[in-house]
């Protein structure tokens, strides 16, 4: 199902329909996610105690309706009489069992519902900062995780059914001291183990989580049902979309039934447990990695964060560059035409080039398309700004500001995006676009309240090269006939701020992409994340763009010695962990992809940059100086 | 000691300052804060292991530094056999003994150093996120808290020191199952017990923490020391500040010495422990919950966030409104007259009233100023947006934009900020800054990329009565003159962004402060945080005014009846929750003073509003209606 987050009284909506729908086919057991009624990712708002009772309350209409049939749901557990660690009234994040009007399973446990033992606080997810996980409770009731994770038991028919309850994070136990399925299973026998998920999508992960759940069914011998939502939520700062992809394990470990990707469907499984559902065929499991995920997930998150956000018409400023033009080209397939709005605003530094561009992808995208020329505004603005006097209060004296070009520059890009695109946008009645990537986001090569505003940034969590694969694949698998000018796949990307970048005389970026897309990868993306001491101690063992991914011999090319290496490395790194710093943290939000997306994903202070001791030693070394 | 974020070389060049003085003293113990060496508020850092080798690198030559000198300091702990839940390397927040030249206490303990029981995981606080803990620990060597809690002993001469060593949150175990220093007490006799914290002011906490750690050394009858840190820390969009403020109490909880607030010192204490530090006399603890708490953090702030980020020029945007002219006068404080330009950027509906209060609020400051009228570019742009040929690239049909005049009002928002201050900054050679206050905030009453801008929203976690009251601070006991015109405090608050705002008629803001301020603060700053439905029921019950903490008898006189009340709560709950979030997910930093600051402080999601089914009960009985 899809899971809006926050709205209770809608998700019990919609479980309300599927249990009804479910009974009418006769099904024994319905499932749904984890959190199916409140949502999961809802920030604070978990503080709010009416909003807790609101939980409550459409949870206990939900068990109200399992008159003859089994609901498994996830939902707050709330016990108003014990407190969490904060001094807030005590949560959990539970699994509930109902049949026949009633909530089972408090024979062998202290409540009517199961609790998550295993809370993943990592990337996005904070479930410690509010719920009680399963080994606190122990602790504090003085006994052993092993003699709380029981099994339910339900009377389905004639027959007993002994169900292992897990929650998401529950069947991922390899870093933790506990395995709640191999507990269950040693508290057992079971009969099936459900895993109740709310979890975010992101790239590669649904090959990991076959993985996962195959061998937990196997070991166990048990069959077991993955249940996992669609929908958007959000932190704040990052978007996450859910995929969904409910999978059924038989007690092999194949796959033997799986609901499509980003879509909320009632799934029928006729799953005959004495033979551990080896009664159906097994399925192969879809790759999720690929190009065509990046572009399934940017349109799913697109056309959902614009319903969620109720916003229904967009501007999207087009420079003639690949960013924009891929933006547009995904938006056009999330949007009619006429609520589409293109601009072209052009200063003097535009080329004919890129402004012919704009017009000619305006055209074939078929959509609204207007020309804002700036350079009024931005002469006004320089000669506002250079002659306006600026008066000492104490002495009387005048004097006024000089205006560098890199001042110059940011004044464009401003006028572009809070002057004309903003204005436009408000007008059009809608909101404008963040064409921002990764690559830019990483070192803040954008500007603030200019080209890095907008009200999402669907493209930032892809770094330029995936940019440009996405545009092909938008070009050649998702429109009939290619939108975006393959002229615009040619040209160097260039911000076209100053005389001295010029697309005709292949003058852009100081970005280098196919070496710095995968730098700020190894920043990034890591699971232990990359610093200088690494680059500089790969770069000295001459095992740098194996580490890093890029073609070999690039840094080579590029860099004739540890100097240039060594001042490219400290450029871009200084960049990353401190002023762009302080631009993500006005950036707009991102739509995750990634592993590691920025915003609440990647969660960062406003600090100096730091060099570590051995990175100086090591500098030191190559630059044959003494240590800094 | 003042710690700096993310740089151990720079913190363990303090330290070891410290150490040399502090033996030059013949001090036998010389303590500092938890995280001394890396510092606490780090984001994600920890997910560096360069970062973390560097920790303990700086580390080991403090301790190399103990040479009869007990040092106590706090550092991450890194475990590289063992991983942390989230597959890394393992980490703890550590209390680190070093004596002599090696560390102490591994005798009774897995590792040569104390580790934190209990972790903060509201508001601010992250430790789950990155670290072990005790009871974590016990759970995987299967053993029990109360077994690892063992007190550290140490050879002080020809005595033994039983040392109880406990980390910041440890000491506040009123909602935990645990209590750390009674366990440790058990495990005694204790001679004294360390808390090395590493907590940021919070208006009013530091009479709590009085009273808590005096009540805990009275409890034990063990003196106790407290031992905090000064500086200014951050989690990216909420920035903190550390208040010191170490303390040393007797075995009878009387406070015996005090660090002053938000100063780095080397503070001696000649502590009696066959005592229990009677031998000391007992001192008043200073009150930290006044408006002079409030002006001394928010400068002190202000000041370390701009040496921190290096930015050493400010310019100000002054309408002549209270806001912009507390703001000024805070910065007046902390910058030279010729490093702060104030600017007025009227256009037509700028009153003369306002634009001479702006006037003479520079002159009163004596720093530079400016004034650069907007009419012309705005007019500009209206022009431009309201001719600019929307062509439809189906049809070739043109059309053209409408802008009302909410549109306009943006526009001129937007202008000011990104077009003219953001220029005229970096022409400057600085920042300029945000004056939103928490009212605004809250409900997103202000513009993106327009007066929502800035470097830094210094003043934007106090409401508007606590604005006013730090104006009239500023001007009684700061400045020996007033700055602030008395007429800014007498005027409406007013945007004056159209001919239907004006100052002179006393047509200003939407919000009525005397009431709002303290509906938002329910909203907000509550432990258990009200909405609607509470709100509505206490309106009901008729205690608002008293749960709300404003004026008795205010809403009678502004709202006729239910209807006028109800819509009047929905209009900002509904942009509360709605979208005043998406501002804020690009608001700049707030400086925290409240229990609950926007930003990292108060996680949030983009999602739509909410009101729970009791509160549509409750609305439809007061409004005789059946419910929606």
């Amino acid at each position: 199902m899809e899971v809006i987050p926050g709205r209770p009284d809608l998700n019990a909506e919609t479980m309300l329909e599927q249990i009804a729908a479910a009974r009418e086919a006769q099904a024994q057991i319905v499932a749904f996610p984890e959190m199916a009624v409140p949502g999961y990712l809802l920030g604070d708002t978990w503080e709010q105690n009416a909003f807790l009772r609101d939980c409550e309350y459409f949870g206990s209409r939900i068990v109200a309706a399992s008159d003859g049939i089994c609901v498994v749901f996830g939902n707050v557990g709330v016990d108003w009489e014990r407190r969490g660690a904060d001094g807030r009234v005590r949560k959990y994040n539970a699994f509930f069992a109902a049949l026949d009007g009633r909530l089972h399973g408090d024979d062998n446990f202290p409540y009517p519902f199961r609790i998550k033992t295993l809370h993943p606080n990592y990337r996005e997810f904070d479930d410690t900062r509010h719920f009680c996980s399963l080994p606190k409770l122990a602790l504090e009731l003085d006994t052993r995780v092993e003699s709380l994770l029981q099994p339910v038991r339900l009377k389905l028919g004639d027959e007993t059914l002994s169900l292992g309850c897990i929650l998401c994070e529950d069947g991922w136990h390899e870093d933790y001291s506990v395995d709640p399925v191999q507990i269950l299973h040693r508290n057992g026998p079971l009969d099936l183990v459900i895993n109740l998920s709310s979890s975010p999508f992101t790239l590669g992960k649904n090959n990991k989580r076959n993985r996962v759940f195959s061998r937990e069914a196997a070991d166990i011998a048990t069959p077991l049902i993955y249940v996992n939502n669609v929908g958007l939520q959000n932190n704040g700062k990052t978007i996450f979309t859910f995929d969904g992809l409910s999978t059924v394990y038989d007690r092999a470990g194949n796959i033997v039934d799986c609901c499509p990707a980003f879509e909320s469907c009632l799934r029928l499984v006729d799953l005959d447990l004495e033979q551990g559902g080896q009664n159906l065929a097994p399925l192969a499991a879809a790759d999720d990695a690929g190009i065509d995920s990046i572009y399934r997930v940017l349109r799913y998150g697109t056309e959902r964060f614009l319903a969620q956000t109720g916003i229904e018409r967009v501007v999207i400023g087009i420079s003639g560059g690949i960013d924009s033009a891929v933006a547009a080209a995904l938006y056009g397939q999330v949007l009619d035409p006429g609520k589409l709005l293109l601009a072209n605003l052009p200063s003097v530094y535009n080329s004919d080039t890129t402004k012919g561009l704009a017009r000619e992808l305006a055209a074939n995208l078929g959509c609204l398309y207007t020309e804002v020329p700036i350079q009024a505004a931005v002469d006004l603005t320089v000669e506002q700004l250079s002659t306006a006097a600026i008066v000492d209060q104490q002495s009387g004296a005048e004097t006024t500001l000089e205006l560098s070009t890199a001042v110059i520059e940011n004044i464009q890009a401003r006028d572009r995006s809070a002057r004309v695109l903003a204005g436009l946008a408000a007008a059009f009645g809608g909101g404008f676009t963040c064409n921002a990537n990764k690559s830019e986001l990483t070192v803040g090569y954008s500007t603030l309240y200019g080209d890095q505003s907008g009200f999402l940034a669907a493209i930032a969590d892809l770094w330029k090269h995936q940019v440009y694969a996405l545009g092909r694949y938008l070009n050649e698998k998702v429109y009939p006939v290619p939108v975006i000018p393959e002229r615009i796949f040619e040209i160097v990307p260039s911000a076209e701020l100053s005389a001295a970048q010029s697309v005709d005389e292949d003058r852009g970026d100081p970005l280098i992409y196919p070496y710095h897309d995968y730098l700020f990868r190894a920043f990034m993306e890591r699971w232990d994340k990359a610093t200088p001491e690494d680059i500089l101690q790969w770069y000295a063992d001459g095992e740098l763009e194996t580490r890093l991914g890029c073609e070999a011999g690039l840094t080579a090319q590029l860099f004739p010695g540890p100097p240039e290496f060594i001042a490219d490395l400290e450029r871009w790194w200084n960049l990353y962990s401190g002023l762009a710093v302080a631009k993500r943290i006005q950036a707009p939000p991102v739509l995750a992809v990634s592993r590691r997306a920025f915003g609440f994903d990647h969660r960062e202070a406003q600090n100096r940059s730091h060099y570590s001791a051995a990175y100086r030693r090591l500098k030191a070394g190559l630059l044959g100086a003494d240590p800094a």
